[in-house]
């Protein structure tokens, strides 16, 4: 039996063009309703499906009383994009992530280390001193902790790190608590061999110690995981 | 202004927590809408907004007269889930991309190589026959090219590369034409060199094998790119 496919996800694909064909960007505002229903030759009521559509993609945001607009950030990409919350065991799916992560993220760092500017520095260092400030602070770090390798994976240049590190670091804390107060210390001391290595553009430094930091959370979740087996 | 939320992205998480809950797999039926609006006490309209919301994030499907479904593959992942058509410079994306498979893929045949059933090498081995007559017979092998590394990535046992792997793979097919003549007798080669470190479980042979191949399409991927500049 073929699946059904809805007229508002036509309708969905018409305004995905029409954003690219425009050049509309991150938090751009779209024309009106009866514009954009005259533009894509449909009616109003499936127009509007058309946008419930991307809103559920995260592609547009609707603002009562002030309109429709491009999503404010990852434009399209929405919350476990991967579909993890369908995969059962969590904690072989947390060390899998981490596995990943290991992969990608030192040769990130070390690219960093080669291609971050001035600015970019002075943010990484920034977000360090932060996540350092609330794990000094008894707080829970793991959102600045992501912002921090976010801003190194940005640093990099490559346009697909600062996507898919997030997304996977983010995965793995909600499924593992990587906050505890064991890999405190460890965290900043890896974090501050991080950024000195970035600082100084030292490019195999950058690399070795995210190994570290990567290697030390690693054991965590391999500790938890065992615990449950 | 805060962003507005539908009553039907409510009923869309409703309708996720019953299917994790219930531990519903790819391709198993849901109740009928009246007791599904009943165990989830909403209206039926408002029931049927959720389930397309989640249609359109390839949770689930509709069939014409015979229901409601989980989606039948790729469960919570939609078409291009982190937003790539979004990226305006699809060359750099391509490059970027290829950079991210080769710090993934050798590494996951390795494992694959340690890991792989008799069953999972037969089926790499199929696969790798199959693209190799597609690309003799001079026709298009991109999807079956997929299907052989996913493979590999699924003999791994990483809960992961399966999914993040061909949509990154599948992505470069599509802003750069990686089938060019001059590269078919590489893909060839080196795809029979995968297969062979793999039935041998020779981690180090099968991790070389895939550098060489994602490299020749790295050559041609950068040659691309700098004719565009």
């Amino acid at each position: 039996m073929p699946k059904e496919t809805y007229l508002s996800e036509k309708v969905a694909e018409q305004l995905m063009q029409y954003i690219i064909n425009n050049n509309l960007k991150a938090g751009d505002k779209l024309p009106n309703e009866f514009t954009l229903a005259e533009k894509l030759g449909v009616g109003r009521s499936t127009l509007r499906e058309g946008i419930r559509s991307l809103v559920s993609r995260n592609v547009l945001q609707t603002r009562r009383g002030a309109g429709t607009f491009v999503a404010k950030e990852n434009v399209g990409v929405i919350d476990d994009p991967l579909g993890f919350a369908f995969i059962e065991d969590k904690q072989r799916l947390a060390r899998d992530l981490m596995e990943i992560r290991l992969m990608i993220e030192p040769r990130i760092a070390a690219i960093a280390a080669k291609n971050a500017t001035k600015e970019e520095i002075d943010k990484i260092t920034h977000l360090a001193k932060e996540t350092e400030n609330i794990i000094l602070a008894g707080g829970n770090h793991i959102d600045k902790d992501i912002e921090f390798h976010s801003q190194i994976a940005i640093a990099s240049k490559n346009l697909v790190a600062p996507t898919i590190l997030p997304i996977i670091q983010n995965s793995i804390s909600i499924f593992i608590d990587v906050t505890a107060s064991k890999l405190r210390r460890e965290t900043i001391d890896t974090h501050r061999l991080i950024v000195e290595a970035i600082q100084r553009g030292d490019e195999i430094a950058a690399s070795d110690a995210v190994y570290l930091h990567l290697i030390y959370n690693r054991q965590l979740i391999l500790e938890k995981v065992s615990e449950n087996l």
